[in-house]
């Protein structure tokens, strides 16, 4: 899988995909992540990315012509299935997405930043808007790691079996059940007995009793899901 | 305002929490951000933050010693108005808790890793729970940036006039309408004619019936919250 950021803050993402999952995947040759500056994609000296919004209202807006010619040079050069937007205002990203997402060859995630892109961006060049969920943020950027980090852990290969992505929350739309560690007794905080009784079954039942009444109290919604 | 991220993997803090507004923030002495790493509360010659869960499950756990010492260490030098754990099973963020938040003093932010934390981390030391949105990511590293992003550009001061957080998305319960900036025509793909006709209160309601459009098509739930 091949995945193509398109940001004016190239800098911002050096660390999250230089640790942990997505480094590792990305040396196991897994997954292909470009960062592009989008002020590599101007023709003026100043470089110039955003401009005053048309209509007087207050902050900056990016402009189509970079970001065109960023997409278009990509595009030149393979077919991409997707061409990301990530925006308040775009489809709600869940697990299914990322799911449906993990399979697909090769996409291109714009983050916008200042007040917005240009709408024409939106109308012509993107095929699908994402939301994080429902709250502003300063950039796409951080919602472009997000996204990524959600899609690439589910390539097989990229998490251990130790860390299987199938026992995870909403893949069986229940909430995971309380994990507990050694010691048994911190201080008098115990260990439920059941997880230190040795019968893998009945821990089996408990684990399933505690997700449904986990999911019961706090996400009652996901049960109409649940199968 | 104060922010202590707890965590396992201190070096993804770096570039996020060193660009953009969070670090012209942190600058203007707006935000005091601290990442603590988790392994310099341990006491062992492993510097061991998890282990194998009770009861045989796959993935490892994060362990409670650690966590209770660096969270007792922090306790002990100032007030703490919330203790927040990042996990897809906790209360959905949203810009009214990003509001709201954004007013407190002090605030932990412990990042889950591994298959998760010890519960009686949650059971005993967590004040509250929230989850950015419902799908799993590597850790909890990301939700911690994303809710650090969204409380600091609240802070009078932390983004300029020219980025008005009032006109946001979610603020009023309406979603933006669109921004267009020059060329008026790139490639055939023009600007609306009333944006460059100069008539100001007519460009005003434009925008309150796109706003409104947007918000019935995409995202008719807001609706009800819009007064």
């Amino acid at each position: 899988m091949r995945i193509d950021l398109l940001t004016v803050l190239p800098e911002i993402f050096e660390s999250p995909l230089g640790c942990s999952i997505i480094k590792r995947a990305r040396n196991k040759g897994l997954v292909d992540i470009h960062v592009h500056n989008l002020r590599d994609y101007t023709t003026d000296r100043h470089r110039k990315v955003d401009d005053y919004p048309f209509g007087g209202e207050a902050g900056m807006v990016m402009q189509v012509a970079p970001i065109d010619r960023a997409i278009t040079a990509l595009k030149a050069e393979r077919h991409y299935d997707e061409v990301i937007f990530t925006s308040p205002d775009g489809e709600t990203f869940d697990q299914p997405m990322a799911n449906s997402m993990s399979m697909l060859e090769n996409i291109i995630i714009l983050c916008g930043h200042y007040k917005g892109v240009d709408y024409r961006v939106r109308e012509h060049l993107i095929t699908r808007e994402i939301s994080i969920g429902d709250y502003v943020l300063t950039g796409g950027e951080l919602p472009a790691m997000v996204i990524t980090d959600a899609i690439v852990r589910l390539i097989p290969g990229a998490i251990g079996d130790e860390q299987s992505a199938l026992s995870d929350s909403f893949q069986d739309n229940l909430l995971a059940p309380p994990v507990y560690s050694r010691p048994a007794d911190y201080n008098g905080w115990r260990v439920p007995d059941i997880l230190l009784s040795g019968h893998q079954a009945r821990i089996d039942q408990w684990r399933y009793d505690q997700a449904m009444e986990r999911t019961r109290r706090l996400r009652p919604d996901l049960l109409d899901k649940h199968e």
